[in-house]
């Protein structure tokens, strides 16, 4: 194996990979001079090692640690175990990829009962030191031996409940000598053995502990979730301890250097006088806003405002910053990549470019496509009266609406259910984990907004209301208070997390406005994409919206819609239950003037931008009520002794659903199956079409339309639609003696199509993927039983890496499109291609759509803008498989 | 236009295409030396102009027919429309492709009131001259004018009736002159002018009226019936007619060089002394047998029978001869290879190789695929009672079973009702030929064995009894008797075309017993094929059968049709409506013992030979009721207020159909994911596999199983598969002692599994294409749906040009396969690969997977020997498209 250990001032930023993040960045700090207590990082290999050989630390680490240690030891003039002048270390994990809370740490090392003296003489602050000999071994107990926390917990409060004391801090050192001798006897009594004293063996102890903490259930969880590989493995970082608890020129804090829920250029954080840093993370004291330490310690606090410029304009990002005074002197503990909201990724992504700190195409790197996800997350309506029961700490935006649960278990069971829930806790640990991720949002009653709640709900994009002492949580009665408000489990509640609003019952919500650094940010991505992004929408209202979110035009317009729409669905009955050609036509009649009014509203919203017009693809029996309802009630009137018209009515309506019946209606007649067979019903859309698109241009706008070809398999199908448009289109504008331009082409969703397209591009102007339907029949999965029988089995057993349908299948779907594009552009090289399926409007597809040379993607309108972004990021991943966070 | 009027001596038999089958035939033989009366072939390639000039003749043609025509009257010694020596000529029709009776002819053209004197004087027979003018009025007035020829027929019969005689050749030469006169008027009144006097205007006439019938609506539905192109066009050949008809040392026949129905070595045919050649055709007459003609004329018959050798030698098949005998002269008109049955077929294959007048592969090309379908076609079982009600000619062997119908109109509709349907008439004609292709047989109760019915079922394979006097019908009252018995429309009779016997009411029908010529045959093509040839069978009756069809091995055993079985069938349900796993076992543990036996009988069937079987394919809900009876039987319980233990029963089980229900099972809950989901089935499954393997190895026989994955589209999948069969293997014969040699492979069913077949090889010891799924996920068409809904119409309306799931589809599945096929032998060059879709047993198909290097093609038992065939034309055909009969 390559070297095992490195000094900090080993190390460098690039290095991730090996000593992990926080590694790395506490190697690039010491590298830059920044004031960070020294120390050691054991590498990543290392861990991956430990896991090869079943668990076992390399023979040769003790005595590579060791001699790193010297060094330590040498920079801080102490030593680990030494009697006089003991030196203290941390013992953190530190992986490729931030995991917030969910690996193991252990403060304080090298405290015994031989040191404890030193300590307390080196730092003048013997109840100090007996507060840190006390944590130590909690949390030794609990990370090393695996033993509950919560028995130790217990002997620390019944000391304080027997000395009548609220906090740690009140109790006098003779207390917590004996909380020291109880927590010893404590840990003997559950190891059938004594408190370890040797404080190498310790560290050792401690470097395995955090090795087997990668392999956590919770850890697994968290990767799994956001995309991190299992095999990584983490690094351990070793550093000599400074302690924010020495009194009232010491401290801990945590700091962002720009408002990570707004994005505001303000450095933003939380700080907690004599304290542990792990004491402002825990949420257990609710801390300071950073604004305390300026007053405190004003020179300190100047300091640290120059360290966290530098910091952001060398990370060119964001960065999220631990630091502790101790006595008076700033140390740096880490820095790394803060998380954020969408709308502080957008603000600080903007400013950062305007800033000159960062290039433009920098900033659309530093924004995620989930973030502004977030951004467009609906927010709550201030039109409506609302019944605003408590306010906390606007952890993380966004409104979220469902019923109120107080445990991770009864989260993750009720969203299973099929039902919204809010968690409410009093804090969350990572054990909850599971429960934030089943939840809508999330609300504490303690802990800031840095706390685990706020920071992982941030990272999910989820809203959170942190600190909201208001509200008084009884977990035993399954309720919380609110002043005189008794608000239960299963009760409706609302959370407003950018205002910290906490609101009773179900909230209007809205959508929401967007930023002008949104708007710029969005301009910058749509110089730098070369694919195009049109939106799916059917009615003008969604056209509308399409547009104003950035669309380039519609990609899929689904006439289908328009048939359900409830004043139309009578006639297209009668066309469906028409015995002959003349009654049918006689319905059709009907619904012409409706469709053009349709085509008409659409065509105006998108004036001047091409609009794709889907002929009717589902099969008439969509159109129908279902079998069983009125089998039933056929049945019923029946065994009734029912004489009356409506039997027969019914027997008829029966009669038919019947007959249009189909074993697989997926792969049945549908689509262009369905224009040929009943050439009556295209006939009347396309008439539809051209006499709105004719109106138009009498009216002097400009309308460009693209008649799309469902389903097709074979080139004489297209033909035989595609005559059938040019003959309508034709009579049409004689008629009306005007003269349109349009385009007609084809989905590509059947692996025929896209076997064949060198065939279909000879006919077609236009191919758009349907990658919906191309996944079904390329895996032969049909979504509906798919997604509700084996497909999530198939996930959870990791048989399928993705769910198909939420991201394209590069391999298989992705390489009939692939064929399709060669097929097509070798007879039309200039061949207009898109995507309109569900996959036009996902990160990861966009990306290879743009890889493999499409013209557009078009999405639903609310991902327009998100596949707007992944389209310019795709441009700056340079055609390699890009996109996404991993 | 190249030259357009070929002289028969200046052609051959290469040019089938410009001068039609019959022409090239007239030319190749002139060429060779034999009898034929001189004329001349307008070629194929003037049909087509004609239909490309809004069918108008080329303005130049009649100067060239003029001027070849004068050739023919010098090698006569007549002239057209000469008063003293009239030339007499037959206009007939000539296609590449034979279509017997489907095109129009003119005979005796040449005749008017001018040369009738001449020609009286001439043949010193004024009789006949007015019979001749008499035949030439009807036909001309029929053929060119489009009259119908039964009016001019009536008026024949009414002065046979008159005259008191009974057939034409008892009427007096004055009588048959007033017939003569009859004809002329009726003609002037249908056409409103007197009839055309100028012989080589009426050449021209008819001339057109050939190029006409090629675009009859019967030309059509043959040429559609035999996959003949609508675009190549008949040529014309005119030639000096002689007659047949001068009286005693005159006559006309038809004869194979062998016997059609069962190829036996005997010139075979039909003779009528005294006729024109349409008088043994059109079965108005019965003829008598050739040998007639040996007692009449012996010296014409002995150089007849040296003619039929040396023709059947120089054309290097069978061949159907039409011959006249004028005043002793014997003159060959025409020769082509005779139709035949099946079993003809294969005898006369074999024996023109044996005889060393072919080579074995010309032989095996001799056999359509087709044939060996008829040989193998069922026969009446002759060890039950058969009520025989009358014997005719055995026209056409096999067994047939069907309601007696009494038109072909009649017959076409119940056939598309799905009534299987007997054609009784006295004779068909070409207007028949839709009747023909809707019957199960056909029984006539005149006509010989070259009669129109006899000639075309043959051509069918269909069963046919011809000149059965002893059924007198009745068309007006819908039946027919046989001695004292009434046999109506609509009740159930059989025939046994192999013995011509009519049996009353429906026989038990059993497998043929296949000649050892047939056996021979495909031997030869064992020796030929590259592609082995396995069956698909999922009993160890049907193994047995497909072995004894020559099969070897089984490509597709499905193992669900024995989950269908009656006695297993309440385990599969209880199995299925287990609440619990423990329940499910339950359940396996009593099918465990049956499967066993099932897996031990196939392989004991095949010993020694590969075995494929598929694990459980189909979704579990297929095993259950129909949802509708069990909702109408909850719904009545419910209504008629029900309290039993039944309607909870009913429910529960309604429930259980409606959680296993899907929108498209076709592509649901399936194959390999049934098994990944609900484990314990596929271990059942294994389990009793290698049990029954284990037990044969034990017993000494030799046993090639293979195992196969359905429905797989990743890699991960099928490992998941694969170890459960490696494990359940191991334990099963850990526990026996006994080491087993096993392959595991996969369906390649989905276009996924095909696109990624690289990454599959890897994993999989064979592929085999199932291209039933395949086809229906390529087109996305639903089998059941589309055969019902729109697939006829595409048909028809030559939207495609085959159904996909009969013919594969070269070009979409085919490309699919190609794919899979370079993926997978890339990563194993030597895989295993076969294909067991319903394609495998089609010949075109079949030459496809030749063409793209599959080791096997697996289809039902009784396909396997014309697939034996077919795989060794598809060698033949040098890799080329090929197989079929095009």
């Amino acid at each position: 194996m390559d070297k095992m250990v490195y000094l900090f001032e080993e190390g460098n930023a690039t290095m991730r990979d090996l000593l992990g993040g926080k590694g790395a960045g506490l190697a690039e700090m010491t590298r830059i001079g920044l004031p960070v207590p020294p120390g050691l990082t054991i590498t990543t290999e290392v861990c991956r090692a430990y896991y090869r050989q079943a668990e076992k630390l390399p023979a040769d680490l003790p005595a590579l640690v060791r001699s790193a240690l010297s060094v330590v030891e040498a920079k801080t003039g102490r030593r680990l175990g030494d009697k006089d002048k003991p030196l203290l270390l941390s013992v953190r994990s530190g992986a490729k990829f931030s995991m917030p809370g969910m690996m193991d740490t252990v403060l304080n090392l090298g405290i015994n009962d031989d040191t404890l003296p030193g300590l307390a003489a080196m730092t003048g602050n013997r109840r100090f030191a007996l507060d840190a000999y006390r944590r130590f071994l909690q949390m030794y107990a609990d990370v090393v031996m695996g033993y509950s926390k919560h028995a130790f917990a217990a002997l620390l409060e019944e000391k304080k409940r027997k000395a009548g004391v609220k906090l740690d801090q009140e109790l006098s050192e003779a207390q917590l000598a004996e909380v020291v001798a109880d927590y010893k006897q404590l840990y003997a009594r559950l190891s059938d053995k004594p408190f370890p004293t040797d404080p190498f063996e310790q560290l050792m102890q401690a470097v395995e502990a955090v090795f087997r903490s990668w392999n956590t259930e919770r850890a697994k969880v968290y990767r799994e979730l956001h995309g991190i590989s299992h095999d990584l493995g983490t690094a351990v970082n070793i550093q000599a301890m400074v302690f924010g608890n020495m009194g009232a020129t010491s401290g801990s804090g945590v700091a962002f250097t720009r408002n990570p829920a707004n994005g505001n250029k303000e450095v933003f954080g939380e700080y907690l006088v004599d304290a542990q840093g792990e004491d402002v993370v825990a949420g257990i004291r609710t801390p300071n806003p950073i604004a305390k330490l300026r007053q405190d310690m004003p020179g300190v606090y100047e300091q640290f405002i120059q360290v966290t410029e530098r910091l952001e304009k060398h990370y060119q990002d964001m960065q999220d910053i631990e630091f502790t005074v101790e006595e008076g002197k700033l140390y740096i503990l880490q820095t790394r990549n803060g998380k954020r909201t969408g709308q502080a990724a957008v603000k600080i992504a903007h400013d950062l470019a305007v800033e000159g700190i960062i290039a433009k195409e920098k900033a659309l790197l530093l924004v995620e496509p989930a973030h502004l996800e977030q951004v467009m997350h609906r927010q709550v309506d201030e039109s409506t009266p609302l019944q605003v029961i408590a306010r906390g700490l606007p952890a993380s935006p966004g409104a979220a609406v469902g019923r109120v649960v107080f445990s991770a278990d009864e989260a993750d069971r009720k969203h299973r259910e099929g039902e919204k829930v809010i968690l409410v806790r009093m804090e969350t640990t990572p054990e909850d984990i599971h429960g934030i991720v089943a939840a809508e949002g999330i609300l504490t009653s303690r802990g800031g907004m840095t706390s685990h709640a706020a920071v992982v709900a941030r990272g999910m994009g989820k809203p959170c209301i942190c600190g909201c002492e208001a509200v008084r949580i009884d977990y035993d009665a399954r309720l919380f208070r609110a002043g005189e408000l008794v608000v239960k489990a299963g009760d409706l509640l609302s959370l407003d997390g950018a205002s910290g609003r906490v609101i009773l019952g179900e909230v209007v919500m809205c959508d929401p406005e967007l930023s002008p650094e949104y708007e710029t940010l969005l301009r910058w991505a749509d110089e730098t994409a070369r694919v195009k992004v049109r939106a799916n929408a059917d009615t003008p209202a969604d056209a509308a919206l399409a547009r104003a979110f950035g669309a380039t035009g519609i990609g899929l317009c689904r006439t289908e819609h328009m048939f359900m729409a409830t004043d139309r669905l009578p006639y297209v009955q009668q066309m469906i239950l028409a015995g002959t050609v003349a009654q049918r036509e006689a319905a059709l009649k009907h619904l012409l003037p409706m469709q053009e009014a349709d085509f008409y509203g659409i065509f105006s919203a998108m004036e001047g931008l091409p609009v794709t017009i889907r002929l009717l693809d589902p099969p008439l029996h969509e159109f129908l009520p279902k079998e069983d309802e009125v089998l039933t009630s056929v049945l019923s009137l029946r065994l009734a002794g029912d004489q009356s018209r409506k039997l027969a009515e019914r027997e008829a309506l029966l009669a038919k659903i019947r007959e249009l019946k189909e074993a697989n209606p997926m792969l049945g007649h549908r689509g262009c199956r369905l224009g040929l067979t009943y050439p009556e019903i295209y006939e009347m859309q396309i008439k539809a079409i051209f006499l709105a698109v004719v109106r138009l241009l009498q009216e002097g706008k400009q309308v460009l339309p693209e008649i799309e070809v469902p389903l097709t398999v074979d080139k004489r199908e297209l033909d035989a639609c595609i005559a059938r448009v040019h003959e309508t289109a034709r009579r049409v504008c004689a008629d009306e003696g005007v003269q349109v331009d349009y385009l007609v082409g084809t989905m590509i969703e059947l692996p025929r199509a896209a076997l064949l397209a060198d065939e279909l591009a000879a006919s077609a102007d236009f191919f758009s993927f349907g990658t919906n339907d191309l996944t079904q029949t390329t895996f032969g999965f049909s979504r509906d039983d798919a997604e509700a029988k084996f497909l999530p089995h198939y996930l959870h057993q990791g048989l399928l890496a993705e769910n198909p349908f939420a991201v394209l299948d590069r391999k298989g779907v992705g390489g009939l499109m692939k064929l399709a594009i060669a097929g097509g552009r070798s007879v039309k090289p200039g061949l207009l291609i898109g995507i309109c399926g569900e996959h036009g409007g996902e990160p990861n597809s966009i990306a290879f759509c743009h890889e493999i040379g499409l013209d557009y993607v078009s999405c639903s309108p609310y991902r327009v803008p998100i596949a707007r972004l992944a389209a310019a990021q795709a441009v700056l991943a340079g055609g390699a498989a890009g996109g996404g966070t991993k």
